[in-house]
């Protein structure tokens, strides 16, 4: 473990699409929610439609399928002028519990690249979601050993990672975040001091895909692979080093 | 604050029902559930059988709004035969939006009592349900700078209890637990061997009506108003201190 007075002293890893598979399922379902409002109207646009509920829905909702479920549900019935019957809305309802039931796929290379880490830093998991379905995807995952912390939060934004540092004892400057976001996993933490390492996935959601890099874009590196891990945190760690 | 190495070192919070009202609005939307409900079919037990698709839809969902708000839906088609009109599906979504958008009315006494017990003993706020209405509504509540810590939780079981007196640091022996649920808030803490203050709320969800108090009931006091919290806790930490 690290115990020198500088350099990186923990490493935050996001879940979703960094750790397992996750957004195949979400395009999976609104995919599967497409086809059943086809029945009632031809348009092109159901997918962007049904974003502008699920975006105005945060507000309410939160992030996570249930949400998702409630927006899919609002928007069936608009889209289809309150035609679309009980029986398809049921069947959205189904698509929820699919979606929240679908076994975890820990991404390759992941549980050596995660491993490697934990022997050498302490290492804590921040998902954001709904809780009860994020606790048990981090439980069926089978990683939940190598966290020190497992923490779900209902916002991935600089106020919530200024209350983990807190929480965990570390200087911002001193922790490390890993993940496929740039909005929820990247930028707050460079904007708080902190470092990162970004990991595309090849599917982004499109309410993770904007986010300005406007301060610390030295304090991250762009890796294709969770392979090049290792690399990437020790080349920031000796810059945090220095 | 409390130094000596006996007796009561830590004092948690329920929240909903404890600190403010929240089985009220349950209630009220479940009343408005069962009225659009009463357009299509003549039954007395509509509310029982909404609380089965709720009970069994535990373990998809979890707790919270957004989870009963799918249940409603998927209860709904089922009871009316899939005769529902969209329309009033959506008026359900919307129940839902309310319910997650009430104001957070603090009970009685509680600002003043929970004052007093923060004065004396680090105080946390153990709550469950979804993340994202919890956190509003602690927030909203004015309350939050009383808490050290303010944890939601997915379930308020033994396993997630030593899970926290973990991360808190605190002995079991050494937690006195408040709340006005037998099942989540008392009935746990007394099996890990701590201490519990029962604040009956005058509803109580059918879920949480059930609990047997198998041990510990000498380490329990039941009181018929926050205003008598400050005496309990003082009788019981002297019990902690013998």
């Amino acid at each position: 473990m690290q115990t020198s007075n500088r350099g990186i002293a923990m490493v935050g890893f996001d879940a979703d699409d960094t750790l397992w598979r996750s957004q195949d399922y979400f395009d999976d379902a609104q995919a599967q929610f497409e086809r059943i409002i086809s029945h009632y109207v031809d348009l092109d646009d159901v997918g962007k439609r049904l974003y502008g509920y699920e975006s105005r829905n945060i507000a309410f909702f939160g992030y996570g399928v249930k949400g998702m479920a409630l927006s899919m549900v609002e928007a069936a019935v608009d889209i289809t002028d309150a035609r679309i019957k009980a029986s398809d809305i049921k069947r959205i309802v189904a698509i929820a519990k699919q979606l929240l039931r679908h076994p975890v796929e820990v991404l390759d290379d992941v549980r050596e690249a995660v491993t490697a880490i934990a022997a050498k830093y302490p290492v804590v998991l921040i998902t954001k979601g709904d809780l009860f379905h994020q606790e048990a995807k981090v439980r069926e995952s089978g990683l939940s050993d190598l966290f020190r912390r497992i923490e779900v939060v209902s916002e991935k934004d600089p106020t919530t990672y200024a209350r983990l540092f807190e929480e965990f004892g570390v200087d911002p400057s001193r922790f490390l975040m890993v993940g496929n976001s740039l909005r929820s996993d990247i930028q707050p933490v460079l904007e708080l001091g902190g470092w990162g390492v970004y990991v595309p996935y090849h599917l982004t959601w499109m309410h993770e895909a904007s986010a300005q890099l406007t301060q610390g874009r030295e304090r991250m590196r762009e890796i294709d692979g969770i392979g090049n891990l290792s690399q990437a945190i020790s080349d920031l760690d000796a810059l945090a080093s220095m």
